[in-house]
């Protein structure tokens, strides 16, 4: 369980040489920043591995053609391997921020094996969780400090960090439930969170010049 | 997901009625004591619920016998229909204190259906989580505010409060896991967790007279 290895690519769990027997754990949350002292592996989502999932992408374009290319999430992952019954961890640091008035968000996704729930502990900031049924139903949820979400099956989830500090956050999911990220890239959620007012708005995803 | 129904005795998930549509939902933690704000169902476990857990039978009776019986601990749930890829969650409130030199234990159990992990994060106190395989194998791991405990399947958990103050943590598992009381009661665990010059000390559970 220890390691700093990182990569910055969609890495899928099932393709991980772990053994099929969990073994026993623990591991402490540093108190400042939330962040596991131990973590199997490390996954850095910069602005352009989130190309196609901001509104403006004419900004996005910009800022990355002038090098401009900032860390927009990380997560800290203790993954099983993808056996019923097993459960991974993944603890995410989304950092502060916007393009345009967008605030920073992770890609969002569908889980690939269903039913697969998932659970959130909020362990720092303030934020939210955006999530969209293949139905197209939209919903949203406060997550933050010291709050839990439930997200059961069938819901795409994606968190946004609405505040001024790190949002830091615990997810618990199957290990085999594995990321459909493809579904959200091609359609999107059918609303954005953005800036209004120094608070946080949900508006139309159509509503945004593209 | 609110209310406060309590039953002190073992009320079995799949007994109960529910939707087998989970929704969707979040719940604050309250920041001093960490208990969830909404919950479904409140599980009170006093001394006489623990009859035959403590090596110290006789001091249980007498206690008993003299009107004294305190609580124990405290579950917070919310429980989902036992449908594949649902999650319950449990908050736990185990109180301080011993019998004779026993630290006070949650019952402990196997999950009834396997394969089935369970994580736990420690919100308050100090503690520990005492495990035990079918195979009679025991382990132990710290439990306490701001780590997070992987339990995979095949092993019977039990926290132990080592503390001063009351020990807080949540519990996230399969719905349709259940509980397997009887293998413990019937076998107990082969260590117990015992103070020892103030601090707690792993005994074997022969060791104790009973």
């Amino acid at each position: 369980m220890q390691g700093n290895v990182i990569f910055n690519v969609d890495a899928k769990l099932s393709t991980m040489n772990m053994s099929k027997l969990p073994k026993l754990f623990q591991v402490e949350l540093d108190r400042r920043t939330g962040i596991p002292r131990r973590y199997k592996r490390k996954l850095v989502r910069r602005l352009s591995d989130l190309r196609g999932f901001f509104s403006d992408n004419k900004m996005v374009g910009q800022m990355l053609e002038r090098g401009k290319n900032p860390i927009i999430y990380e997560v800290y992952e203790i993954p099983q391997a993808p056996s019923e019954g097993l459960f991974s961890l993944a603890c995410t640091v989304l950092r502060p921020g916007k393009i345009g008035r967008e605030y920073y968000f992770t890609k969002g996704h569908f889980h690939a094996k269903e039913p697969a729930s998932e659970v959130y502990v909020g362990l720092k900031g303030r934020g939210m969780l955006l999530l969209q049924n293949r139905e197209g139903k939209i919903a949203h949820l406060p997550l933050e400090a010291g709050n839990v979400v439930y997200v059961p099956p069938q819901w795409a989830h994606r968190a946004i960090n609405t505040g001024r500090g790190k949002l830091v956050f615990l997810a618990v999911y199957p290990s085999s439930a594995g990321h459909d990220y493809g579904s959200i890239k091609k359609s999107g959620f059918a609303k954005l969170v953005v800036e209004r007012g120094g608070k946080p708005a949900l508006i139309s995803s159509r509503s945004l010049k593209r």
